[in-house]
């Protein structure tokens, strides 16, 4: 596949940004310039300007950019020396900073740190303006297509200098740019699809969870909807933990410092923790991973050949720092849940083992309807010796992974270098319906955890050898996973996961009983059943119980009592018409059994 | 209830302690006597001996102990002063100094603070023997049965002088006496099977859990067996608990200091608390309790008086600080999951809602088979201004719960003054095969929580009221509540709850396969199986199944293959003889699905 930093793309939004910048200048003469590389999806510009900038302002500029377009200017490169440099760009201090930091070799033209002082540096110019820059651009602005070109500016976006809040405070302008103007449409598109979609709005909106800044903030609160699901999720995953040879253990949210500096994850992941909790003379760390205490429940027996592979599976709540400006909603969090498990395996039981969770792994998706998955198999980098275990485990594991996704069909590439230390690993991603990329779960091999706590299994021949580890978790987190596919179904979950599945809405009062009387029938078989007795009237209670994108309603009046019947709308707006209670209990019921995405 | 303290039986074992110090003195002249108080189910004494006491020792104090008490010695009270008393016990050190802190009012002859200096004190004399002592005493030796006296020492009991350990070890003999010789002889029975029932023997021997010191003391690791039957509970829980109307949450284990301080648990309870946790310039908490977590669920949304009762229900992991000392396997740990509830009420609702609480409970035990329970109900001392809320609602409180025991039919004693400062409360208390009481759950009013976050409602007026707190739990803690348990049933579990509820065993290889084809059919329906094909002897296979209290062994050979059937045995060694396995299948999965006590 193309890096996207070598494609044609990238040199389009790279060029556009300069546009942008020209544009700015045009409209802000004052105007002081910084960065403005291209991004994922696009490119930004940061800008000193001597107002706040306005609607009337971007509609200017966006068409201004245009016409400059449309003038088929090329981009010409110049090398120049820090003093050409930093004499054309005496009037532009920021700019100066850069060249300076450049030649003193801190960092580069975008504010990322390099390996070694610049001594000359490169211009490039468009029309009438210039920048700093490195390229790579387009040949002329020719390239770029006018009508597949968009930005925008929200309040209070803006960033500080060098991400410093103690320097000045620039107002950032995104943009974006494309091949053509049917992709732009189709990514403006997707974009007002994903506001929609956002598991923040839709998590209030649905009563799923919620924040509170009194509780710490990245740290939710599942309300009774959202645990509903969640616990939905982890039922249907332990029944099929057990399905497949999975054993259940649960052990505490912390751990004394002693475990984590024997498994190495203490001093080593520090950064990521939270700091030690000090108990008598000891210290202890709230869990920032499970492995260490699964290990101490494999050493608690003398195991034997026979006995492996072990798999030890936990829904285990782990803590990690996160800065406080990173958080988000339920997919960027300070603790999570993960679907988290240990396999102490065989070398020679890798293969079957991988086999296993990559079919595990395919047949969860496939039951949530999301086929667009592929793997990022992370090996070895020839070059660096950082690595531990012997080469040979290495390759042959490495070749495990590769063929289980061979043979199993599961799309993937090989990327060289980006094994974790302690061995190869594979990590899932799918992409959901708006096209968008996550990675969730991921299996790695691990040959550092079973040396450093001195793991044994006494093999067929009397001696003892050593188990191989697999750390393996399918959704990830069960947090960011949720937020996944909140977003996924745009909150309109299969019937089997959605927190409330029918809503009951009798025409008039008289008609409550007779509903009662049908919710007791369904909850009796374990659906979730909810009746809108209040005094809103039927219209309204329909409107609600679709936004609220309760699979189905069920309306009784009169004649469907009359009938024994119930009258079935979906969340679809689309009417079933009058049915036979017995007959929807049949049809709802077989729909959550088989885990059904449809709703008829 | 006639109160222990008052009771002949305290009295008899008051007087059994100063016959064995007397017996002790003149097995060992050199003596130094400390205290020696009744306790529950016997007493103590603490001695300064020249030399480690043993078997011989013991036998002979207590035959000599016998001796004395058919002396028919009366229990001789007089009155002294200081000086007379620091006259008569000038060679015993401990004696002496107890006899200072009494005149200076420090502590009691027990050890105990007391609230004013004694300028006078009492001896007690029996024979030949004189103590420093309150009483009461039975009137003479006669009164104690002299065959149902016993005493005890175990290596390496014993305590420190007045518990401090930078003062001298004392040796700890321990006895205990009874009405009558068969109530001895039953109390030790009962000993010899609490030692056998022990949950940390049997957690070992059963692989349901274990402590591993890296991780941390009081911080149990629940292995595959022990996690199962734990998440069996709680499965069956929540189903009940969404059968009675109770909605699921789920919260982080931290939260924010300002939390804990709004709530009043923070530093109120500070020193059960583990030591705050600094986040950037915040502080977190590991989390003592559920309920402020669940306030703010409660706060996220507003709530109308047609919303209550709301009755949010979490199986919550809360970590209290204990003592190193002080743990105790599963039954005193550091951290522990409580079966959690918060409901938020309107005051007219607290009848039905406690008479609910207690049918549940009382349903939950007899599901279990304990059937010897009863209620503590704490209420407000009528001397004492600390309590928070208004009398009135305290009285209507207090009247409906008491009114939900009496009609429900629960034993129930009322215990003024032993109500929280929020609220009355009833402590569910249990009795185990062993006549051993556990309080386990509790349900608790609390007017002050609503009262500190500001909750409200709509009341039907449109006003805005405020809805009281009940905090609620029925097994209090997974980890205690499976402790008890485990010593309840001694390991052998109800079927529905057995870790392993099918041993298969092969009489030789070739009848493996078809074993194979009977676990795939039992594990289809969720029946919990293992096969033992390993290489031992049937036999000792069958004494393995058994020692692990498996309830179903069943063993195929080729007559039963020929048959379609299995021999099963159960645990108790019964044998129900062949069985064709469609009939077995039919049995265990009444018996799991009616949760039945019975194996057959």
């Amino acid at each position: 596949m193309e890096k996207y930093e070598e494609s044609r793309l990238f040199r389009i939004r790279h060029s556009t940004a300069h546009v942008m910048a020209e544009a700015m200048l045009e409209r802000f003469p004052d105007a002081k310039i910084a960065i403005g590389p291209p991004i994922e999806d696009g490119f930004y510009y940061d800008f000193d300007l001597p107002r706040a900038i306005n609607e009337e302002d971007l509609a200017w500029v966006e068409n201004r950019m245009r016409e400059i377009i449309r003038g088929k200017h090329p981009f010409v490169m110049r090398e120049v020396t820090a003093d050409e440099a930093l004499e054309a760009f005496s009037d532009q201090p920021y700019k100066v900073e850069l060249i300076k930091d450049l030649v003193s070799g801190r960092v580069d033209e975008n504010g990322n740190q390099i390996a070694k002082p610049a001594e000359r540096m490169t211009f490039y110019t468009q029309n009438t303006f210039t920048d700093l820059c490195r390229g790579p651009h387009v040949a002329d602005t020719g390239e770029i297509d006018p009508e597949a070109v968009s930005i925008t500016f929200k309040a209070p976006a803006g960033a500080y200098w060098r991400g410093d809040e103690n320097r000045p405070q620039l107002t950032r302008i995104y943009g974006t740019a494309f091949e053509s103007a049917d992709q732009l449409a189709d990514y403006l598109n997707r974009l007002e699809e994903a506001k929609r979609r956002d598991h923040r709005v839709l998590g209030e909106k649905l009563g799923l969870f919620t924040i509170s800044q009194l509780v710490g903030k990245g740290l939710p609160l599942w309300k009774p909807r959202g645990a509903t699901l969640r616990y939905t999720l982890e039922s249907w995953l332990r029944e099929l933990l057990i399905a497949n040879g999975y054993e259940p253990v649960v052990t505490p949210h912390i751990g004394s410092i002693e475990l984590y500096k024997t498994s190495g994850h203490y001093p080593h992941y520090k950064d990521s923790q939270y700091a030690p909790i000090e108990v008598d003379d000891e210290e202890f760390l709230l869990k920032p991973m499970n492995c260490p205490h699964h290990v101490m429940i494999y050493k608690s027996e003398m195991r034997s050949y026979r006995d492996l592979p072990l798999r030890l599976s936990e829904f285990g709540t782990v803590y990690r720092y996160e800065k406080s400006g990173e958080l988000h909603g339920l997919t960027r969090v300070r603790g999570f849940t993960q679907d988290d498990a240990h396999l102490f395996v065989r070398q020679d039981q890798l293969l079957a083992e991988f086999e296993d969770v990559v079919r595990f792994f395919q047949h969860v998706v496939d039951v949530l309807g999301i086929t667009d998955i592929r793997a990022r198999v992370g090996t070895r980098d020839p070059e660096s010796d950082k690595y531990v275990g012997d080469q040979e485990h290495w390759d042959s594991a490495t070749e495990s992974i590769v063929t289980a996704c061979r043979e199993l069909g599961l799309e993937h590439t090989v990327e060289p270098g980006e094994a974790a230390f302690y061995g190869p690993k594979l990590d899932f991603v799918i992409r959901d319906v708006l096209k968008r990329e996550w990675q969730i779960g991921t299996v790695q091999v691990d040959y550092n955890l079973p040396e450093r706590f001195e793991l044994e299994y006494v093999a067929e021949d009397g001696t003892r050898k050593r188990p191989v580890m697999i750390h393996r978790a399918l959704f990830g987190s069960m947090e960011r996973f949720v937020g996944v596919i909140i977003e996924h179904f745009g909150g309109a979950f299969p019937v089997w996961l959605a927190p409330v599945q029918v809503m009951l809405i009798p025409i008039a009062d008289r008609h409550v009983e007779y509903l009662q009387d049908v919710a007791r029938r369904l909850r009796a078989l374990g659906v979730r059943v909810e009746i809108d007795a209040s005094n809103n009237r039927m219209n309204s209670k329909i409107v609600h119980a679709r936004e609220q994108m309760i699979p189905f309603m069920l309306i009784a009046g009169d004649r469907d009592i009359e009938a024994g019947a119930v009258s079935v709308r979906l969340r679809t707006d689309e009417q079933l018409g009058a049915m036979p209670v017995d007959e929807f209990i049949e049809h709802i019921t077989r729909l959550i059994q088989t885990r059904s995405l449809a709703l008829k």
